[in-house]
């Protein structure tokens, strides 16, 4: 086995380099991974521009396709070779947050660095992978608390159809979940970005009647379409919030979804939403929030606002992989791009610019 | 029985009158109900500030304890003379909000009169005793959908034992109820005025370990502690984000209640949350929020805001009554004043200027 | 308007009639329908045997398709004319039972003739249709509560389309809402008749992974794939519970649904569900259940054992309809056969012998 | 430090003995605590008396409250010295099960030994001390996944106050947990032994207004009220379902706990229970259960049964003790005996006849 991997690191603001680094040593609670895809997200662009800061050298990205290369000595029931993938949120599970229902706001690694509070909730410290430790867009990636984060790929299933399912889709789903959709109710998902969409192919899944879909790209919302949305809508067209208003009968829809994290999809999603309803809240804001008094009924309307972090965990990438083995999505349609590892800062230009029509990158070392 | 009654009525901003009204017709689902006691509410001030609109000459407050004077029709199982409560709200359970499991947000009868959409939803117009229709602040009140609304009082309740279950502990507890306690918890709540006090005693209730009360009336801190909390803290005294995580080791409450409707309360129950955590906002809000990103972990911190309008129904007032009657909460000792109806003026006096460390009024007809 | 009309009433074990009756008079709550399509239950056939007592000259059937032919004076929001469905269970959405979240269990009409407790809860009890008061196989039937339980039908669906709201779809529908559904659940459905084939429809619509359907009827299987199932099962080709433990790795189902009410099905139900999962039970038992303690992990294996009685309400009957008229299922296809109501004995007589691959059948008054 | 320790094991149906066995290694993932206090359960009678199999020669007991001898080198954040618990139930959290939300029913170390399904469900396998693995009566324990497990006890809190955490407190508030207690509920609970005990208290700490303890030893009816019972039952002196029945005005119960095991105490739990009612059953069966068609409503009650086994883990351990350091309840009434580990068989004997009023016996090593 070679000694020297490439990777692509943070830089600096700008900038991201593919830089040969040692292969890591596996302690006895971790896995070593040979990627073979991996991709570019949302949240990697922030990085690139220096809007999120990592510390210089990071190894960035977050979302593992990949061959077990080496197991740690605790780690038992895999073997190497063995294909798996890993969230984007590699959750310490025997912290408090992840007894507590929490595992992506567990900062217990944090904790034993000094970081953070005894008990180790820190919001949003379950993420790891390219954030607080070397990430995935590189050759190996080393899966920490590897027993409770590597998760098997079912034979038959491409790497490209479960791609979307360390970040994008258990999003993009959760999304969904934390909507508390019923049988009949009519939903309404606020931007058709990788993660929107997910939440559309989500609020599907989970039985929604009526599914509206909003966004300013019509390819986007054609996509938004093929994965269940009943109604598109461009906000460049119409008035969103009449346009709800006036297909729900003045009603309002049970749920609405945030997935883009800007004061006017937020404040819209409010804008929609049924007394009693909930709005269900994916988007990284970046500015403050501001909640106008009359869409929130002065604070009496028996709203719900849930917001949420990637849920990661095995069990959650084996449920995900679960629903696309059976056929009820397929997200492979999100893959629109492939490049190789050296390339990959053409991939970034691409993503970023969100051209061609682009999704998701397939990005792989070999 | 005599055809006209007193009424204490809006006149206009700043002008409460008592007057002469007839008397009502009770039609085949409503009862009519001599008051023996009723309340001044804070959103009564509000009324009378001028600050919340209501019709002139509409007769307001909206908590009765009386005796059922004459039944409609078609209400069933009840007997003329029964003592009985109904809730501040007054939903219609046969509306489709309540069968959605939000009966507080039904506007069924403003559908009626064309004034919200087909379906009835309309925040918070549920609420109609001195709101859309006479109020309790009279000698008799006509209770709209009576069988859905009337609650028999136990014997050997006093009316001052119960005179807090049509709001004020029907808000507090559910402010407690949204708040997702678990056992173990420790919980916030943020401004102990007569809700606050009830979130407070609600939390207790609820199973809450550690119940920290926040306020800057020591008098009222006493109360709280009287009622259930454990540690209370006066924000004259300290800075209380800092003092609860403190007290948390850093960590953070798991849930925290807002029960007055202010932008800076708000913030700080929101910046004592624990990543994962529930605040239960109660307040009512008169001017737009503003949620810092840092206080919301830009929306990544699986945080959940649930709002709430003061349930009502029967079978919520029977279980009130229930608490009340089992002792494990006394909130009688928040009645600590009394005025007969003709000097209400007088009391709205004493309670918009919180003397003489008034917590609740009660006010008596006869 | 005629004063009398053609009903179908239980004469005695194994004798239905069909009989001249007077058409109700309506009271303020009430509405009375002139019926356009009613069906026949399982329940029906239980009522022919003399297995389920009803009073003889009761009218029976609780499935209603029609038009508002009479409105009660206090009922609102509706014309004469309209075309309306109204849920196998009309309940009083004004008693205590629904305010507490049970409707179907409210027996407080009962109580009203002294026949239950004071708080009129009554297992069942808000069945009225064909059990208390006179049923749907008649020329007109008149729906009590009716400002509850009315529900307007969509332009562009048929009577066969809604059929199955009232208490087929309704019912299986619940079975699979009581079953914890989360996206990547295995679900395994015991019994394929009417309400087991919703069930299966249903946890299609709720994001089960797979579905494993069981009957012993190849026909009835293939039904259940069309709406859903993944695997289907004859119980007279395999040991179900051997070969869903294969198909499951020894795992066992998140969920298993039970549709039919016999020891046999509960038992294998319990015996394929994984520690930790649910059962939903939907059966109507005829003879006392045996838990084995094997199968019940003695008690330890934090199973969850759900059981069902078919929501009624106007707002369950929408939520259905949205189901419907989205196109999500169509359950249009299980009306596999029509009779006009003068026809009905003959109906029943195909309908209890299960011919001719017989699912549901129309009936027709005229 | 030394080699050899003293345990009581289990030699044979009917015979504990104290031996001499090795102190365990510690493996990486491992703690081994020194006993300070543990405890005899009835789990370890039904042992003794050779009606719950484990292998000859096992140390038996799954209560610890010691002090930390040894740390694995992976687990972080102790010290050693430090005083602990760990839960009876000991899971791996990392487990799929775990991640699924039922540690307590995770297998996966059965499964690594090729015993049980792949994803290493197997109900009730999360119980490993004095089980699968040596337990507690000993002077030392070797704790695995200690990460997850050990939670440090506050200071000021003795062993005593801490010993029924491990299992009877978390086994008996699992309970009220799973009974659905809303405000205003009227709870039984059948059966006060120590984990009836802790479920009465547990359902108090909840919020029920009316607690109803049913046993029928008076001394234990007598520690109910204490703990938090409002109504005692002796079944001695009256027919228990009547009486509740007459109690709850014919309406029944909200909830019903089941703590024994028994077909008698399940049956009258479920007669007793309202339709829309939840059966929390606590109970180790040793017999198949029969659920009469009559108590069940036919399948049609909207009944819900949950099942329990006793919830582990540090955070559950955590929340435990701080309602214990909270003053909520004293479970150290519990504790009525003290004994030296090397007379443990004389305090099985006491155990095992319910002498001399005991509740809980204290075991110190030393």
């Amino acid at each position: 086995m070679p000694v020297m991997m490439k990777a692509a690191v943070f830089v600096e603001p700008g900038r991201i380099d593919i830089v040969d680094k040692p292969i890591p040593d596996v302690g006895p609670n971790d896995a070593l991974i040979r990627i073979t895809t991996t991709t570019i997200c949302g949240t990697d662009i922030h990085i690139l521009k220096g809007e999120y800061p990592v510390a210089p050298g990071l190894t960035i990205g977050h979302e593992p396709v990949g061959i077990i290369e080496k197991l740690g000595s605790a780690v038992t029931g895999y073997q190497e070779g063995q294909r798996v993938i890993a969230g984007a949120i590699c959750p310490n599970f025997n912290s408090y947050a992840a007894q507590d229902g929490v595992p992506s706001q567990d900062g217990s690694y944090l904790a034993a660095m000094g970081l953070c509070g005894c008990h180790g909730y820190q919001a949003t410290a379950g993420w790891r992978f390219g954030n607080k430790i070397d990430g995935t867009q590189a050759e190996y990636v080393l899966v920490p608390d590897a027993q409770a984060n590597l998760a098997p790929v079912p034979d038959g299933l491409t790497d490209e159809q479960v791609l979307m399912c360390p970040d994008i889709m258990s999003t993009g789903f959760k999304g969904a979940e934390n909507a508390n959709i019923r049988i009949g109710d009519v939903v309404a998902v606020f931007a058709q970005g990788p993660i929107g969409l997910c939440a559309t192919a989500g609020a599907r899944l989970l039985g929604a009647s009526t599914i509206i879909a909003v966004d300013g790209n019509s390819h986007r919302l054609d996509v938004a379409r093929a994965l269940g949305a009943d109604v598109t809508l461009n906000f460049r067209d119409c008035d969103v919030v009449d346009e709800i208003l006036r297909l729900t009968g003045g009603r309002g829809v049970d749920s609405a979804i945030e997935a883009l994290g800007l004061q006017s999809t937020f404040l819209s999603a409010l804008r929609v939403l049924k007394p009693g309803g909930t709005l269900s809240s994916l988007g990284v804001y970046s500015e403050d929030l501001k909640i106008p008094v009359s869409a929130f009924a002065a604070g009496l309307g028996d709203h719900k606002i849930n917001t949420a972090l990637c849920p990661g965990g095995k069990e959650r990438m084996r449920r995900l992989m679960n629903v696309i083995q059976s056929g009820r999505v397929d997200l492979g349609v999100m893959v629109t791009h492939q490049y190789k590892l050296e390339n990959i800062v053409e991939a970034y230009d691409l993503f970023a610019h969100q051209r061609d029509n682009v999704l998701k990158v397939a990005v792989k070392p070999a």
